[in-house]
C-alpha cells in the first residue's frame, strides 16, 4: 500500500492513534497543540510545511511570498486556537545551486511577516536537498482553558466567517494566467485573522481557519463536535469575482470559521458574517441551503498543484 | 551567487544579521533558542531537519532509525542548553508512492524516541513532495538564567566530553559496507546526553553537542566565548575501532562538549573525560597537543552524503 492510497487525513488519524497525548490538554488533530506550562498560562504549538511543486512553483510565486506565507499560515493556526502568536523556527532545505537572491528574498518575506504579525524568529535549521522545503513551527500563548477547539460547536450556535471567501483560489487562477490584481495579492500575501481569534476567547465555542476550503474545514468542526451545520448559499460573503466553487471549496483563505451563540458584525476591524447554524444531529454533516433546496455539502479539499497525499 | 558558494554557517550568519532577537534572551546561533515566558521559567526551542539523500539514504538507513534520529537530534539540542525536553512537532513530506510500511516504521522509531527520552508528540504536518523531508521542532524547559550557552567558556575551565567519540562515523562506514555491530547501532540510534546537560545547569560554563564533529563544534564554543582551547590527543575517549580522524572530525555523535572549572568523572551514569583546557587568547582557535607537538585543529565539518550547503 502507498501513502497516496490512504490520503492525508487518514494518515494523520493513523499517527494520532499511535500517540496518546494524555499528558497534553490538546494534541494531534486540531489547528495547534495546547500545553500547560504553568497554572493559568498555556502554550499553543504547531507546525506547517511548504514543499516546492506541491505548495508553490518557483517560477510562479515570488520568493518573498513563500517566506511570508510560511509564517502567515502558522500565525493563522495559532490564532484559530484563540492564541497570540509569539515566536517561530524555520527549517529550510534547498539545492546548493539555488540563487542567493531567492534565499534573501525569502527572508525579506519572513521579515515582513514578523513586522505585520508581531512575531519573532527564534531559530531553525538549514540544509541542502534536491528541492526547496520549508517548515515553520510556531509557539503562542493562551490562557489555560481558553483555547477554542474544533470540537466545541453546540446546537443553537450560529456559524460565522470572517472577511470574504474565494479570493485566494481566484488569485491562483489569475496568477497562473499571468495576471495581477487584489486576488493575486490575497493569494500571495494572505492576512491571517489571529487578532480576531484571540479576541474571541471565552466567546466562541469552536473555531478553525480556512486552509482546505469552507466545505472541508467546516466538516472538521461538525465531526469532532458531533453536530451538523446548515449554511445558506445567499449569505456567503463572496470575494469580488470569485466563483461559487471557489467560495465553497477554495483553500488557503485563512479566514476563520467560528461557531458561537452570537457575534458582533465586526471584531478587531474585520467583518463577521453569519452564514448558518449548528443543529443537533446523529450523523454529523454540512448541509447547504440554496433557496428552497437543501443538500449535503461534501468536503472537496484543496489540492494546490499536485494531488494531496 | 549560489547558496553553495556561501556555505551553511555563512547563510545562518546572514539570517542572524537580519533578525535582531532583542526580545528573546537567546536567539539564532546556539543549539536552541531561549524564551522567557514567565518569571523563573524559560522555554528552550529548536528545530532540525532531515532530508533524503542529504542526511539519509532510504536503501541504507531503516525507516525507524530516520524517525528515531529526527527526534533524538532535537532532544540533544535541548539538552545541550541544559534544558529538559518536553514536546515536539513533526512535519513529514514524502512522495505519494512511498510504501505505507516505511511511514509506519518511521513512526515506530518516533515512538521509541518518545519512550526513551520522555517526550511527547504534540502535532505537525504532512504533505506530498518529490522526496522525503522531515522536520522536527522541540520545546523544553530550563530555569530562567540557567541555560548553558556556547559563549560562556572562561580561561581556566577544563574541556570535557561525555562518553566516547568516533563511533557514529565508523558506524556509517560499516553500514555502507553492509556490516552490522555496535558502531552501526550507535549511528542509527544515537543516545543524546540531555540528562547530563540538564544536570549541569549552574555548573557548566559552556556546552554544545557534537553534531558536526569535535573540531567544528569546539570551534563553535571558542569563537563566541573569545577564548582558545587546547585539547590533548592522548586523552580523547576513542570509541572501539574508530580512527583518529573519526574521533576528531566525525559528526552525529551527540556527545556533549562541556567547559567547566571541574566536573566529576561520571554524571547521570555517563563517563566524563577531561580532554583539555580553555586559555585566554586574542585569536580564538582550537589547538591539538600531540606529545611534544602543538598545532591548530581546523574545523572539518561533517558532510553526511552530499556536500553541505
Amino acid at each position: 500500500m502507498r501513502l497516496r492510497d490512504l490520503g492525508e487525513f487518514e494518515l494523520i488519524e493513523r499517527i494520532r492513534k499511535r500517540f496518546p497525548t494524555s499528558s497534553i490538554p490538546v494534541g494531534i488533530g486540531d489547528d495547534a497543540a495546547i500545553l500547560d506550562l504553568q497554572p493559568g498560562h498555556s502554550l499553543v504549538y504547531c507546525s506547517d510545511l511548504v514543499a516546492e511543486n506541491t505548495h508553490f512553483k518557483k517560477g510562479l510565486q515570488p520568493a518573498d511570498s513563500v517566506g511570508y506565507k510560511a509564517v502567515a499560515v502558522n500565525v493563522s493556526d495559532v490564532g484559530a486556537m484563540g492564541g497570540v502568536p509569539m515566536s517561530f523556527t524555520i527549517s529550510l532545505a534547498a539545492p546548493g545551486e539555488l540563487e542567493l537572491s531567492w534565499f534573501d528574498a525569502f527572508y525579506t518575506g519572513v521579515e515582513r511577516a514578523c513586522r505585520e504579525f508581531g512575531v519573532t524568529l527564534a531559530g531553525g535549521d538549514t540544509s541542502s536537498a534536491g528541492s526547496i522545503f520549508v517548515d515553520v513551527s510556531m509557539i503562542g500563548r493562551v490562557r489555560t482553558g481558553g483555547a477554542i477547539l474544533r470540537s466545541g460547536a453546540q446546537p443553537g450556535d450560529g456559524v460565522f466567517v470572517t472577511g470574504s471567501l474565494g479570493a485566494s483560489a481566484l488569485g491562483l487562477e489569475l496568477l497562473q494566467g499571468g495576471k495581477t490584481g487584489p486576488a493575486v495579492q490575497r493569494h500571495l500575501y494572505p492576512q491571517p485573522r489571529h487578532r480576531v481569534g484571540a479576541a474571541l476567547v471565552g466567546v466562541a465555542h469552536a473555531m478553525i481557519d480556512v486552509s482546505d476550503g469552507l466545505s472541508s474545514d467546516l466538516a472538521h468542526i461538525v465531526k469532532p463536535s458531533g453536530v451538523s451545520a446548515r449554511i445558506f448559499r445567499e449569505r456567503l460573503p463572496k470575494a469580488d469575482g470569485a466563483s461559487d466553487a471557489y467560495v465553497l471549496h477554495g483553500g488557503e483563505e485563512y479566514e476563520l470559521i467560528i461557531t458561537a451563540p452570537e457575534l458582533p458584525s465586526s471584531v478587531e476591524g474585520v467583518t463577521i458574517t453569519r452564514i448558518g447554524e449548528i443543529i443537533a444531529s446523529a450523523n454529523p454533516e454540512v448541509r447547504l441551503v440554496d433557496g428552497s433546496k437543501e443538500s449535503v455539502l461534501k468536503p472537496q479539499g484543496w489540492d494546490h498543484y499536485s494531488p494531496l497525499l
